[in-house]
């Protein structure tokens, strides 16, 4: 039984970078996170595809051991595809054309066996969709964690932090914690997290590492720096998705176990940037990971 | 006599941040890295001031100890001045005016006891006048450590590499460094700068920290998270004196201790933003240093 689902959504990405391009890969929130989160725990994935994702893409996530029972196919529609490319700066991604297609009707509707999923993660969708399926839940998870993005911060700012509010945590990178919270003051977002009843208030830097607050301490983890970076479609995700596998896996939801967290997390992520689309993540091993967190080690050492 | 040399500019600065304002305090490079270095060890400033600059100025250096036998007097013309603001982003300065006044004609003449100086700082200016600076010396310091700026980047690139290859350390931030070697990957810019004979290229990331890399090793250091960021001006010096200053101060310029420099530039740096001007620096002591570096160990901790 998975003691981690990912609810969020699926899709083909088309990316270029200066370092090559990929058409028409697996994309999508609920794919980097449930790949990198089942390096830690057996792990499910909620999401809507569409007719064209066949038996042989979900094979993929199969072959990880990760349950696709609530992977849903829209008879008619066609999958979420995303076209972007990055330029000059490999840390912001240009969208040239999203269709949402399928992922448009998504209405997350889960099994009675996933309604009891310990460790829960809300990809970045419609808030008050993330807070339906929390309400679906019939027992309340031990974590929940709910990441956001700019669209939604503009569209529906109280929802999203009413959805802060019921998850267990909330996860954002610092220019959305910036917009949600009007202020360019980390520490400032940061306690306007907590205050919405967050257990930790956790801020992802991307190149530049990641930031946990909670009331009385404050953890700073500086960016992996990769010479080679192919394409950091996913990074987030990725880290979202290992961080809850970590702690899913360790059971020790206390602050210094959710440093160490942090650092496996940025680790996995780190890997997910060396290559297009999860490819990386498919080839990685439990000896790489923990190697870079040892390496993670050295590099903040003084 | 003194230990460390700063030179670089002096001015008086107009800045208004979200959190208040400051009309005509001294500013420039020259003061706030002699300032920060002054924690450390006997410190000398080289500069030129206008006939504005007076006695009550003056004596905030000498009452530090530094040695302000080089910080000249331009007979006719007023100080360098100027105005800025900072808005919502607060790392990120607007120059509404800059007028360069009696430093335009500032034209470095070190003193025989200065030409001997072991600890060498040249803050961001012309890098063929920092060349020259460097050539005066009578014999070649024990470490020299030269700043930089995008404006002499754009307009003189070949120049600025030329200065970084003759100091020791070339220091710059992190859009300086993208710009200087058209690349927004920092290992690769790192890489460039150790290709220039830096013996360690260090990159400064304002908020996010700083990093360092030798030819085979790597350190990142997070920034110290401010709730009260009142004014930034002169970080970026402030950290490079203090940084110069430990090194001078403890004589050893292995990489373990370089990363302990760093830390403690990196305090002393986001002290200087508490306050408008250097006027933390001038209540700071040695204690809280101390406390901050101790504290960066806390967070880093993991």
């Amino acid at each position: 039984m998975a003691e981690l689902l990912s609810v969020g959504s699926i899709g083909f990405d088309s990316v270029k970078t200066p370092f090559g391009k990929v058409t028409k890969a697996i994309g999508g929130s609920a794919s980097y996170s449930s790949i990198a989160a089942s390096f830690f725990v057996p792990t499910a994935v909620s999401s809507l595809a569409g007719k064209d994702f066949t038996q042989k893409h979900r094979r993929i996530f199969e072959d990880r051991g990760i349950d696709t029972s609530c992977l849903m196919i829209h008879p008619k529609k066609k999958t979420l595809s995303w076209k972007a490319h990055y330029g000059f700066d490999i840390n912001d991604a240009k969208t040239d054309k999203i269709q949402l297609n399928a992922f448009a009707d998504f209405v997350p509707n889960l099994s009675d066996e996933l309604k009891q999923t310990p460790f829960l993660f809300l990809a970045n969708g419609d808030p008050e969709q993330q807070m339906a399926v929390l309400k679906q839940m019939k027992k309340k998870p031990r974590l929940s964690v709910c990441d956001t993005m700019n669209f939604y911060i503009q569209k529906k700012p109280m929802q999203v932090k009413e959805m802060v509010r019921t998850a267990d945590i909330g996860l954002m990178n610092d220019a959305e914690a910036r917009m949600l919270f009007n202020t360019s003051n980390l520490v400032k977002c940061a306690k306007e997290i907590l205050k919405l009843d967050s257990r930790y208030a956790i801020i992802k830097k991307g190149e530049n590492g990641v930031v946990l607050f909670s009331n009385n301490s404050f953890f700073a983890l500086p960016g992996f720096a990769l010479e080679n970076v192919k394409d950091p479609t996913g990074c987030g995700d990725s880290f979202a998705g290992a961080f809850l596998g970590f702690l899913a896996q360790t059971g020790d939801l206390d602050e210094a176990n959710v440093r160490r967290a942090l650092v496996t997390a940025s680790a996995v992520a780190s890997f997910n940037a060396e290559d297009f689309s999860f490819n990386r993540l498919l080839s990685l091993t439990q000896t790489e990971i923990r190697q870079r967190v040892r390496e993670f080690r050295k590099i903040v050492l003084f």
